[in-house]
């Protein structure tokens, strides 16, 4: 039986609880200064509100000022902060975690520098840490197609675990596998955050042509738009692959579960695609932000704002090409500038000939 | 003005028809035996009756009977006639079409030897033609992900192209490109023509899993089966990549339109899609064909019958090997051996490790 301290009490961290506490394994959930509420209730009733389920027993809900105790003596140290919060966790975890423990991350992203070297978030939450804790630890992650509720109904899943150390990834992945949860490995590390990252700006793009065939009152027509979503999908998974070679992970990584596959499960549906759907409809960008969707997270937006901004330092260096990632380009316009919605065809799959 | 005339009057032959009118071309619609009442209805109306719209007036429908008249002087030959129909349109064309024409297929499909050898239809309908006019003419497909009904609407769509020859390309593409039509072009032949005849065969799988929630009676609870559609869509898209290497096509012609885009579009829905619904909800596949989905036109089944049956002899022949394919083999037991869904996760990508 291992122990499984968790930084974070999000849908995704609590319904991985649910493999690990049927395996046998204790898990103890700490939520953040946002968590509260979430805490209290798993607490007093055992419900996730969120997630609209009641969790195991073996799960133990912290508050964020008993997390020392609830990372004390753990074996495997899970971070589930969302991407917005990976600052602070750094912060935390650098402090909960002790030498020897295996880390977990199920956050995705990245952050630019202003000459638009992307960082991922294992190595932002890295920074955080001294490099003898930081060494003496290893770095894992979850990536793949994943909705959270869906794991914690039992319903099958297939994820990549991946990390830098083999070991790690076998023990890791042996304490999560059930007869619904089925974990393979991979030691592109790299690569597997990348497909992570950038699947998120093309989960935006998925909703557009909803959008344009909602403002045209044809949602109910018999011909819709799967043509339009389609060639959408598949520009954005050339641009995914494109993105796994220029930021060092293996090509072929972007094929199935880390690529492709998580790709295609965010763009069926989610907060994303919602806000990619009002844009189809015609509202500017800032309106979605400001009024629609105030104050929703938005991690798809946030993949634009980070890896769209990056593009054009990146291109000033030389180190791409003003013609590559033509949609992750018009998705910054429309975050960014309130671009309307004119999809720029011509500059697809290499340029239109 | 060019004159195209087209061999088949099936939906995505006479969606064809738009584009190609409004830009200022003939078109003539020649229907197969089993068209006749389409033909008679655009003739009489022009209403196709399975396409649900008024086709241009520029269109002109023939009865088989007229194909010659149709066929004289057209500077373009088309084949719309479904893959099931393939040796007798080849049969057809093959007096029908005159030198120097270019040839622009629709229909999408493979064939086997008993020793697994496949073969692309382009080179099954090329083998009906004798060999000087073969090689007087060129040989040209549309591939991509491509609804016809939404063509015909004038919804945007994005299509490839693909032949030997660049300047029948840029030729052909000229003639069909519009303000919602966009037409790229490939060079790689073969590669276009795998994914076509391949992704066909995952729409099938793209059904399993909302059959399964319907047979759970979970279709409308909260937490649905998208991780499990987004798993088998993975699983799909690296097996057609290796069929794409195996078969002689361009790797990277897997990504994008060609492959990633029209597999998306073609597990969106439709025929195939459906009766692998079925099958997720427990029907033997023996009784969809003889009963549920009787006489209905499955293209996907057909795929996995073909393409799926020559593995099999394949491995014998040591040109793959046998843990290559896990989900093309076994779609091939569901449609042949009425086996059960049990989706063989451990075997996907690559064997779970």
């Amino acid at each position: 039986m291992a122990t499984i301290a968790v930084l974070g009490a999000g849908i995704m961290a609590t319904a991985l609880t649910f493999p690990l506490t049927e395996n046998g394994h204790k898990v103890n959930l700490v939520g953040t200064h946002l968590d509260r509420d979430i805490i209290e209730s798993i607490q007093t009733t055992g419900i996730h509100p969120d997630l609209g389920l009641k969790v195991n027993d073996k799960v133990v809900a912290y508050q964020l000022e008993d997390a020392e105790e609830a990372f004390e003596g753990a074996d495997v140290a899970m971070s589930g902060v969302n991407s917005f919060g990976v600052h602070w966790a750094g912060e935390h975890l650098a402090t909960l975690v002790k030498p020897g423990m295996k880390i977990l991350n199920v956050t995705k992203g990245m952050e630019a520098d202003d000459d638009g070297t992307l960082h991922l978030l294992p190595d932002v939450l890295r920074s955080f840490f001294d490099e003898e804790l930081a060494e003496s630890v290893t770095w894992n992650a979850i990536v793949g197609p994943s909705i959270a509720g869906e794991v914690a109904v039992h319903h099958d899943t297939c994820v990549i675990f991946a990390g830098e150390d083999q070991d790690s990834l076998d023990y890791l992945a042996d304490l999560f596998r059930t007869d619904y949860y089925h974990v393979w490995t991979s030691t592109d590390f790299r690569g597997c955050e990348i497909g992570a990252a950038t699947k998120n700006i093309y989960a935006f793009a998925a909703g557009l042509g909803a959008g344009l065939l909602r403002k045209e009152g044809k949602q109910d027509d018999r011909y819709v738009r799967f043509n339009y979503n389609a060639a959408v999908f598949g520009q954005g998974q050339t641009e995914l692959r494109q993105f796994m070679t220029l930021l060092g992970g293996q090509p072929q990584t972007a094929d199935g579960l880390a690529g492709v596959g998580d790709m295609y499960v965010t763009s069926a549906g989610g907060r994303n695609v919602k806000a990619g759907t009002f844009v189809g409809e015609g509202v500017p960008f800032s309106e979605v932000r400001d009024c629609l969707m105030k104050g929703v997270t938005l991690e798809g937006v946030q993949a634009i704002r980070v890896i769209g901004g990056a593009l054009e330092p990146l291109t000033e260096r030389g180190l791409i090409k003003p013609e590559d990632f033509p949609l992750c380009r018009y998705l910054y316009q429309i975050i960014e500038k309130d671009a309307p919605l004119e999809m720029p065809w011509e500059k697809f799959f290499g340029g239109m000939k």
